[in-house]
């Protein structure tokens, strides 16, 4: 068996997540199927990260075993042409070694949340970004962001279905920058609890509406309660960006 | 009678174009049967620039008359109440003179055109980008642009339907930059020919290609036939910037 890495771009839109569901589409299960219509071989696609329905990817990463061993730019465009018309891209097929799992070799991940905080509705970014019309300031985020970064029970951002064995998580960097209209939310660690991305963006647009100080932020994180903490943003807004390994 | 002028963002996938048609939805439509929802007024909405069908807006322009005067922030917000569900919002809205004309008023036009320049398929930019998968040289593109700037016959670049009376328009910008797998070209004048930026970028693709050298683009400019210049690049491209008053 040859095992192959795909580096895979996404509009989360329409599908019911990464993970193959009996209720509707899944990134997962049009990637089988283009396999299967490749080739003809019935694969598990292991994706690095299960994002939740109406998540998008720049950079998700999978993994799943070929009998046969086609050249890799040969599987890229092959996949593209079956995957067509779904909004699913493959950017790059790499052959990896046997040993090499998308979820368990990854040893870090990127995701990116959008926010354009504006009056006007959203016409070009629509299904694309978090549409906040009241006014955020985009700083105090960044400072409060700050007191989430490091070691530390993520109980309060964890979705209740959370399978994580430990709420315990070491948030690398939450970044918080604004660029005219729009608000770029950069967050990496080693890996995350189940929602907890879109959970402490909530919670940071309570600090940026200034319905929120840092020091409420604080108790909320220190609560280990799902309810000190503010509502989770809406899927649209959140991108899995890039995965990293060893 | 009160003028108005506004500053619209929208999504041209699903449209006729700007203009009002008979045979399918259109950008000057949606506005008007917006204001009429909101104040049971007839107007017409006349705009900057007549985008064709699939092309974008990010700031057109447009004026319009009302006997009523609401207050320019009311206005604004009604009409993209009026005219949700379509993927068209009123960034601004504001009181002009009496002889500001949208149109006419007008001293500049901004264009931006989007390719994205990779193997694979667009999945995230799709509808809303030209998706070029053979490799281009953005700064050969870039260096024969500067061709076309400046004051020329531009009847190569000119579509058939094109009614302006002259062929001779100065074009005071246009720049080829590469951003990773994307390319953005910005192109800026008083005025342009009907799908003058469309043919124009159709035409520095051959360069990028390499299937074109600078004395083609030279030889198809000073040809005087739009059978000499290139293919139109494609409508989902193309986004109306911006357009300068004054």
């Amino acid at each position: 068996m040859t095992r192959y890495k795909l580096i895979i771009e996404y509009d989360g839109g329409g599908f019911v997540g990464w993970q193959r569901q009996d209720n509707g589409p899944s990134i997962q299960a049009a990637l089988e199927e283009a396999v299967a219509g490749f080739c003809g071989e019935e694969v598990t696609v292991t994706g690095a990260g299960r994002t939740d329905a109406g998540v998008h990817a720049l950079g998700q990463v999978a993994h799943f075993d070929l009998a046969k061993a086609p050249a890799p730019d040969s599987l890229r465009d092959a996949l593209n042409a079956h995957l067509r018309p779904a909004p699913i891209a493959v950017l790059a097929a790499e052959r990896a070694d046997q040993d090499f799992h998308a979820r368990f070799s990854a040893t870090g991940r990127r995701y990116l949340y959008r926010i354009v905080n504006r009056r006007a509705p959203l016409a070009l970014a629509r299904g694309r970004a978090w549409f906040v019309p009241a006014p955020l300031d985009a700083a105090a985020m960044h400072e409060a962001a700050q007191l989430l970064v490091g070691r530390h029970d993520f109980t309060s951002f964890r979705a209740a279905e959370c399978q994580a064995r430990s709420p315990v998580k070491t948030l690398d960097r939450l970044m918080v920058e604004r660029s005219g209209e729009e608000i770029e939310i950069r967050a990496s660690a080693r890996s995350f609890l189940h929602r907890q991305v879109r959970n402490m963006v909530g919670s940071l647009r309570l600090v940026g509406a200034g319905k929120w100080q840092c020091t409420d932020l604080a108790a909320a994180l220190a609560a280990r309660d799902r309810r000190a903490a503010g509502p989770a943003a809406p899927p649209e807004g959140l991108y899995l960006a890039g995965v990293d390994y060893g």
